[in-house]
């Protein structure tokens, strides 16, 4: 009894106008950021004069460490991820669209590192080129497991794409030093890096090659986080380097790190987000491939603090700019936060890895959250400028005067000195594939997580099966499923029923049909035949959603959400001083799609609604006895994901209620 | 024709407390931490290695530049300053009580000013001590004139009180030589300090010495100001300093130190709250001293913006932690803020120079506003313990978990390593007495801007009034002021219709009067007797006040005040969660005077209202067609300035309301 995903092919018009982006707009546009050609502003992400950020520098430092070129190391310490990155988004851009030059150029860049790594298989080129006495030994702030990790991502990514082999074999010898590295032996470094990132690579590279060391290895880095809390500060103790590797790092927690207690032992999620999701993701494929149920029931526990007390609406993470953190339940300030674009795509990949383990609906809701409203809304519609930071509510006058939002801005710039989010989101849209489905081949089922039109491959006890799945989502709510199969096979069809859709009607070749629904998943259990036709029908409400009263931030507010968007109010539909709207109680909305703005989307019409006239309190800030007056007036509410790319002004998605 | 106020006694039980608290406790408490010798945690008003906190060292520093000690200065390069407000609360205490032990020691403190003072009236013990080359060189960081002024200003408080002439002529000769150094002239510093202090100081000096040149000194400090905006810029350049005189402060903008334009060109109050309020005091006291209309103006604007558009209803200003600042109109959150203790007190300063330029009785109810709410907030009942940072809504887990309020305190710690605001607090309750009237003797009318129980002795035409106020106030608005005159004496006595009363009887000897209002003030014009009495009863209602609906953090949210006090909600008498309280539109309150409670304080009783119940919400963070569901209970509010004197918890002073 088997049942694999064998290909998957995305056909869908919302997403592959994003994937072509990446084709045609990021993947060039990065390359040319790496190489220093490009013509572009790069914006600083803080205010912050030890940030560097003039250039790349990034294949540059790679030639000096290869020994081509002289020179020194310019940027991050973790620069090198940004070449690695966008090998990985080229490596799945490959497997969709097949680009001879592209490859050649990507051949390229893989000789490249592998001279710039060292005999013993080490590879990071800030340590080769400026310190290499010093390696490995200022782990709470080196990235270098970091950067190796997102290398071998980029490298198992590269071989399942193009049977490169090369990258896959620096890949494995770096991770073969590593092994060598760490550990409890005599001679071995027990501790682990400042950044997780390392764990889910070693995952990876593990079901590629079957090689039991590098999940051993990744689930030491794991046990071990926490365990020693004085490693970090052991390791700053004994260094003997005169610089900082980052400046202004060395004052962070051990729960910034996660470092705080053992992983297990950790009830709350806790410190830099897209390191906590970093972590989760890889605890998770790490449960699944080690079968450590101990580990799954931690990351149970880790998701369910995040998702039911830490979790912005729209998918995001992150409530303080202070460490890019999360900070403690239910707080979650709108104008402050930081949810940064990097933290949702992570928890993407922490949602999809428990999908892996148990299917239940909670974890594609939450994927399909952050996917459709941060991920995307942290790149513009041009697909060459992205935001770090994803706020809720914003107004440009106070980014600009309000110091304790000067983190928060108001449009896309072009490109960050420390550039993660952009190739991140690079690598999730060309990967976007992988997500649809997720199989669990014992009990011969097919879990459908994401409706996204496509035709999917299946080898199911060794024949093949096609699913063409064909929806009109995200704007409207109906998804049909026709398998093609060789014979008559017998399997388990799961559909998600969505969080947003309180009902739906299911119908099997014209018959309406009841479902189980097993966490989230209604199961068709069936002897499926070519061009059986599943019509899966969704009502696409407009939902009012409020928060948990404890959410201090959204108390007596509303936001608006349409199916997988969060919707959100902009000054340039409604004029200024967004929060002087208020909605009523029993306030009714109306729906229209609009093909002509910002490409095509669903807009939100708000009609009985009152805004707050402030013509009386000339002069005056605090009155008693003042009755609040209203004007009517109409609004329009755009999904979150698409704001910023008109003219720049306020934008808010939760809204005052009356 | 002339009026002069000679003395004031204050008796009030409300105020006599303060002023004896200061006396028996803060002074010697203070003379303790100056010297060393209190058992006391120096707390770090924030998290910053920086910042020198383990000692005050401040006596010690004075007698190392005296030459009677070897050793290095220690602690801020404006620690002097301590000394020197140390020093002038003793004046002012010395006025009210004498004492002379205490006074002896004050007079061995000036005697070592004398020896730490060098032969050119120069005095500074941290460039003394240690960098002498760089004397005025540095002035964006060194506060060289900002010891000067508060030195200037104790001398001034201590000649009034006590006739010692030594400190006098210290100051006098300190102020020659800053004369001597700043100017338009050849060899002169064509610039200003970068904190706003001198320039108050220099009017308090001329009004007593009547000297020309330290009138003309404050104003041209005051005029030089922005008008050359690369000053600090190039003084930084030309510096030869190999370190810091305050670490990390070279990044501040202009407008931090009003230095961004002329200040007849400012149209905002900006930057640091206590620079501003300190140059604006300093403005309305030229304004009246030098008859200069055009900065009298000015004044008015700058007043106009912050009290329209950027002050809390406590009377708190500066919207932001960082560089405890104004940010921008109708910025005031109530979380985050940070209305420093100091900047209330210098609101204070400038509120009252404005009062003495024109009768307004605007300028008294923020005067009022700020001393009975945030002023005396920023001190424990014990006398003890102060507040920096003076919140309108708190909740400790968040000021302990998130690093955006982690300067946010619930709890008033003993002392700062950054000590300006507990011996401000000193030097303002210590000359309370100088606030209560204000006279125009041209007019030869006498304000009443303050209701406290005290007797004024006034000279009206070389013959004695005297005006013996009493009142229940700050609980019960019953005033009574009774006055004595050697001959029946024709005068104006102009009674302060505060902004909370809105009604007031009027009764002279037994009989209604009706009195003309003339911005605020009601006018009796009568020849006076002895034992004339007026009795004035100003309504105490519990109001409700909605702030400006652009102030975004208050929006959907009420104040409750009763009286000069703003009252508060804490956790120890209505459980956590503050914000879920929804107060009704219709509320209605009850006053109780509790004589038990925080040494006896009115309270106010709220019956009906609701308590948002939770329970429903388990696990969930995001729901559509969610109904709030309430809970009836009672809520107790006490008035703002007692809070944070029991048990540690939630305080809000902005209640929500459907």
């Amino acid at each position: 009894m088997s049942l694999h995903l064998q290909s998957l092919t995305i056909t869908d018009q919302f997403w592959s106008h994003y994937r072509e982006l990446v084709r045609t707009e990021m993947i060039p546009y990065q390359w040319n950021v790496l190489n220093d050609n490009a013509d572009i502003t790069i914006e600083k992400e803080r205010n912050d004069n030890s940030i560097p950020s003039e250039k790349s520098h990034a294949i540059e430092n790679f030639k000096i460490a290869a020994g081509l070129k002289q020179g020194n190391h310019y940027g991050w310490v973790f620069q090198d991820s940004d070449v690695y990155k966008w090998l990985e988004a080229v490596a799945y851009s490959l497997s969709i669209h097949a680009d001879t030059e592209l490859q050649e150029l990507a051949d390229g860049v893989i000789d490249l590192i592998a001279l710039a790594q060292e005999e013993d298989g080490y590879l990071n080129t800030y340590f080769s080129i400026e310190e290499p006495e010093r390696r490995f030994k200022k782990l709470a702030e080196s990235h270098e497991l970091y950067c190796a990790g997102h290398f071998i991502e980029a490298a198992v990514a590269y071989y399942e794409s193009t049977h490169n082999e090369k990258a896959l074999q620096i890949a494995c010898r770096l991770a073969d030093c590593i092994d060598a590295s760490f550990g409890k032996g005599e001679h071995q470094i027990q501790g682990y890096d400042g950044h997780e990132e390392i764990e889910l690579a070693l995952t990876k590279l593990y079901s590629l090659t079957k090689e039991q060391r590098y999940l051993n290895l990744s689930r030491y880095f794991l046990y071990e986080r926490g365990t020693d809390t004085t490693f970090f500060a052991r390791q700053q103790t004994e260094d003997t380097g005169t610089k900082p590797v980052i400046a202004g790092m060395s004052h962070r927690p051990l729960e910034y790190y996660q470092a705080h207690q053992p992983i297990l032992e950790q009830q709350t999620a806790e410190g830099h987000a897209v390191r906590l999701v970093y972590m989760c993701a890889a605890m998770a494929d790490v449960a699944l491939l080690a079968g450590d149920t101990a580990m799954l029931e931690a990351c149970r526990r880790l998701w369910k603090n995040m998702i039911t007390k830490r979790m912005y609406i729209t998918g995001g993470i992150g409530s303080t700019v202070d460490g890019e953190a999360f900070t403690l339940d239910y707080d979650l300030p709108n104008d402050t936060m930081y949810c940064e674009t990097c933290a949702s795509i992570g928890l993407i990949f922490f949602a999809f890895n428990m999908l892996k383990n148990e299917a239940r609906s909670e974890y594609a809701d939450v994927l399909e959250r952050a996917l459709y409203n941060t991920a995307i809304g942290g790149m513009a519609l041009d697909g060459k400028h992205f935001f770090y930071v994803n706020p809720l509510e914003v107004r440009p006058e106070n980014s600009r005067k309000d110091p304790g939002k000067s983190h928060v801005k108001f449009t896309r710039p072009e490109w960050f000195g420390c550039a993660c989010c952009p190739p991140n989101l690079a690598r999730l849209l060309t990967s976007l594939h992988k997500y649809i489905y997720t199989v669990q081949s014992e009990q011969k089922a097919i879990y459908t997580n994401l409706f996204i039109t496509s035709t999917a491959t299946l080898e199911i006890d060794h024949h093949k099966v096609q699913l063409e799945q064909t929806t009109n989502l995200p704007w409207e709510g109906h998804v049909s499923i026709v398998t093609q199969t060789e014979q008559p096979t017998a399997f388990t069809l799961a559909l998600r029923l969505p969080y947003w859709a309180d009902d739906y009607s299911l119908i099997v070749n014209g018959e309406h049909i009841e479902a189980e629904n097993i966490n989230g998943f209604l199961h068709i259990d069936r002897v499926w035949q070519s061009n059986d036709k599943i019509e899966f029908v969704l009502p696409m409400e407009i939902k009012q959603y409020t928060a948990h009263p404890l959410v201090r931030a959204d108390i007596g507010k509303v936001a608006i959400g349409r199916g997988p968007f969060i919707y959100c109010a902009e000054e340039v539909d409604n004029g200024e001083h967004l929060h002087l709207i208020q909605l009523n109680k029993d306030q009714t909305y109306q729906y229209t799609f609009d093909p002509q703005l910002l490409g095509g989307i669903g807009t939100i019409h708000v009609e009985a609604r009152k805004r707050i006239i402030t013509s009386q309190w000339e002069d005056v800030l605090y009155a008693s006895q003042a009755a609040t007056t209203y004007a009517p007036t109409t609004l329009r509410l755009i999904p979150y994901y698409c704001w910023a790319n008109r003219q720049s002004g306020e934008m808010r998605v939760w809204h005052n209620q009356t």
